[in-house]
């Protein structure tokens, strides 16, 4: 319930009593799990994360190419089949952030540049090359809620299209 | 005072007890100028957008590359000069907001997307080419970003390289 809400609202629009409501269940049962708002938003996060970075663990193998693919084939169809879980994920983190909802979100995208480095062999990525694929993670995310949003593109040109991207940045 | 404090916390960290602590005046007269806290940080923001698009108009003349490294300049003298409030800014903006002040910093983006397609003599880009504008403008984001906290990266090369990732991408 509290990733559909955040899906669909911003985080400071929603209330305890817009959860309660939402979930069919009393204020008192709320507060025998979490002290507030911001726990149950922590949580719900967390749960998506976790989720995310499994199923980014799990892509493929084979060359970088195909790799990053199979990488990118996860996130898209996580994107398309948790749309609120991932639009609640994006909402609660900007560009920057400092807070525990942002961390987890962070922590997202660190993991997405790790796992690049590593499958391209560099231990200790020079700056320019952490800054192109950190502006990659961001287009990817752009793109993403885009094609959740407007989807007047297909899932293959938006897979091909982001790999590309990435080819020719870091050219 | 409240840009300097959203440029160093997150918004939903900022309480009315720290504006007034910080800015030396008293409860009562917060209250006569807002109702809460929100209105303040609306109003904040409202200052830096109506700001910074009023730099983002003054960019100069030429060829398309010329105009586009004089919008480029103009946002990274901002975001140096008044990194305060250029993060407040991005910090009150994730990539997906329908909250008023997400508004205030979509505002800042879709006006970079129509100042450069207008700059490229495109009154209707299609569907491809906005993607692609919108992912440069986070790209341009997340690098002022990185090089404000960071900074071990030359004012010039920055510049140079996000006007090169953005025809490499467009290509």
């Amino acid at each position: 319930t509290a990733l559909w809400l955040y899906g669909h609202r911003p985080p400071a629009d929603v209330t305890i009593e817009d959860v309660v409501r939402a979930a069919d269940i009393s204020r008192p049962l709320f507060y025998r799990y979490f002290t507030n708002l911001r726990e149950l938003h922590v949580a719900a996060l967390r749960s998506v994360v976790d989720k995310l970075i499994a199923r980014l663990d799990n892509a493929g193998s084979g060359t970088f190419a195909e790799r990053l693919h199979a990488l990118l084939g996860e996130l898209i169809d996580f994107a398309g089949a948790c749309s609120d879980s991932y639009l609640a994920l994006l909402r609660s983190g900007s560009a920057i952030t400092t807070s525990d909802t942002g961390a987890l979100v962070d922590r997202v995208r660190e993991h997405v540049l790790t796992v690049a480095c590593a499958r391209a062999g560099l231990a200790e990525p020079p700056p320019a090359l952490v800054l192109t694929v950190r502006g990659w993670v961001s287009l990817v995310e752009v793109t993403l809620v885009s094609w959740l949003r407007e989807s007047d593109i297909s899932r293959g040109w938006i897979e091909s299209w982001l790999v590309e991207q990435l080819f020719t940045m870091l050219r």
